[in-house]
């Protein structure tokens, strides 16, 4: 079952996309697409939500979200700047009105002295645009992963302005 | 949580997966990230899971994974046809020895007499070519879309031969 909290924000972002005619696309690295998934547990969700990219090779990022190859290799695929990349690349080549991105850490492994276990940006991008924040869980795998789907969703509700 | 027969199959799949080499994707309609979700939910995944689609609008099957706006028209959007279309355009776009798609009306709305609430295609491609299931649920939309994504494990599994 779905994380209570991610159904909740599913249901708000909903309401407010839905009423503002805002069509929403997502961009998930460590999430793997709950991000997406939990948007999609509500019926009705075909009306604003129109889908994204899983982008969880760095391969991916380059060839679906257009990060450049080169700003992976001076920043890192987890960091502000390939975040708004994702966030930005989605938007536009999806045709959204907005797109939110997560790029983290999830764990137990692939962390490092300067990038620790549980560090995650997510973004969120809009034509007025682009959002990024920087979390660092202390969690557990999927803890984490809840985490930064909750963190992306939240963006998306501030964004959309309830 | 995860569904535990979920996380039982991407347990399989990633052994699997990884010492043949193989590098899969994902390309989702009805299940909205969840499959890709599922994979992500192992540490390690990273060594076999690309990443891949949520093509939850017509438009995104179209533009992202190359299924042709005639074969949606011609069959709609929840065929057997079209599941094919969606794996074997993944896994081409994507560069991925495997790619398995979805496809299905999870409910409770969107069914009718010809494709009732529950129908769903799982379909999965690899070099030696594209095999498609069908499947019709009697669950709930949360209930369908789970069993929608073990369908879509299971026949990742069945193709990388355990």
């Amino acid at each position: 079952m779905l994380d209570d909290r991610l159904s909740s924000l599913a249901v708000r972002i909903q309401a407010r996309c839905i009423a503002s005619g805002s069509r929403v696309v997502t961009v998930e690295s460590c999430t793997g697409g709950l991000v997406g998934h939990a948007l999609t547990t509500r019926p009705g969700s075909s009306g604003y939500y129109l889908g994204g990219m899983i982008t969880y090779a760095d391969t991916l990022k380059q060839d679906l979200a257009g990060v450049p190859a080169e700003m992976i290799v001076a920043h890192g695929a987890v960091s502000a700047q390939v975040a708004i990349a994702m966030a930005d690349g989605a938007r536009i080549r999806l045709g959204a009105d907005i797109a939110v991105a997560v790029t983290g850490i999830a764990g137990p492994d692939g962390g490092s002295e300067a990038k620790p276990v549980g560090l995650t940006y997510v973004a969120v991008a809009d034509a007025r645009g682009t959002d990024v924040r920087r979390h660092t869980w202390t969690g557990d795998r999927a803890a984490n992963q809840v985490d930064s789907a909750i963190a992306a969703l939240e963006l998306v509700l501030e964004r959309v302005g309830e």
